[in-house]
């Protein structure tokens, strides 16, 4: 109608990183006026099955819902799909098969961000589900370049306050501990890999290069919805 | 399923202004993790055609979008709307008719808040559309209560330069004059009673006590959609 394709958000995962998904993909239009942007519609879906539990072997695959969002989006009129929750792109191709419209990968986005650095070592500041699925070992080895994974137990501990709705200071200090310890390794570049890791950690805490995964879906999200 | 009922956000007017809600909305939650939230369905719609307009008499009535949009999310499964736009609430009746689904009434929230703060003039920060379909009018004079308006010329700059995006120093330099004016002219309280108000202004740059329409529209949500 106006320039853009309709946006469908497969959300819910957890559903502070889909409002701010949300607000920084409304930001990034750069409209000015209402008219000038897009129609997005969200699912944000808090009751889609665990990623890690999942993963683990101990809990239903989330697929089934995901295909279920993605259809019902698609019928309300979306005519491209995105996800903020990177640990559910193990799922994607649930996805790809439920629906005939654009899905816009997450992990491609900010796996290109980060190969775009120069960086030869990246750190992925994600959870369990994402590394044990190789979902950025695949894109970055294909680049030639080495994964650092972090402390898993600091970063399942910081996403769960996360979720609980904990963004200040105490939980700033960990996820800085956790690209530091990064850093440090021989990382060249941090990708925050877990929607959400840019809730408490930006590229001023950061002592090397940051990739926010939301902010490449964002950007890639923009890219593929304007005609 | 979880204790909470799905929630459906008739949205895009503007689209920061529904990312703000959801933003206010998942945070009013104070779960635990992702499975302790309501699933909530957004239709951010920023092509509903303009509330000023047709309240001028000058485009098509907004009441046909508005009713479709609540239909669909009804189809989705939404078992409550809720609209984070003051002036399409003079459309209301139209989504009470489209939709079996109870809609929370912003306006009823806000103007409730108001008149509990015990002040006998109220100043009312509203676009054009809002005051002239006396929405805040209405509930208020029934409390016994004035209504002071603002300059409407300064009200409409402002929520233009919102919408564009800006919602720094400047405009929040206006929306404080706004403020001031409405407690000057013997506001006892004031209401931001468009969306896009509390971008750019807060309890804190306001001289009497402050009733934020969102807000107001989010613990009335979040009651409602308790089970």
């Amino acid at each position: 109608v106006n320039g853009w394709r309709t946006i469908g958000v497969i959300g819910g995962m957890g559903p502070a990183a889909t409002a701010d998904f949300l607000t920084r993909l409304v930001a990034a239009v750069g409209a000015a006026d209402d008219r000038g942007h897009p129609r997005i519609l969200v699912d944000s879906n808090p009751q889609v099955p665990d990623r890690n539990a999942a993963r683990r072997g101990e809990g239903p695959s989330p697929g089934p819902a995901l295909a279920a969002m993605a259809r019902g989006l698609e019928a309300q009129g979306a005519e491209l799909l995105a996800m903020p929750c990177n640990a559910a792109h193990g799922w994607a191709d649930e996805i790809r098969t439920a629906s005939r419209q654009p899905f816009i990968d997450m992990v491609e986005a900010a796996a290109g961000e980060a190969a775009a650095t120069g960086a030869r070592r990246i750190g992925v500041i994600a959870v369990d589900a994402t590394l044990e699925s190789r979902l950025y070992h695949r894109p970055l080895e294909a680049a030639g370049l080495a994964l650092l994974a972090p402390d898993a137990t600091a970063v399942r501990r910081l996403v769960q306050r996360v979720k609980a709705g904990e963004t200040g200071p105490d939980p700033r200090r960990e996820a800085r501990a956790i690209a530091e310890a990064l850093a440090a390794a021989g990382a060249g570049a941090v990708i925050a890999a877990c929607t959400e890791i840019p809730l408490v950690l930006d590229a001023g805490a950061c002592p090397v290069p940051f990739i926010d995964s939301t902010a490449a879906l964002v950007r890639a999200t923009i890219a593929a919805a304007r005609r």
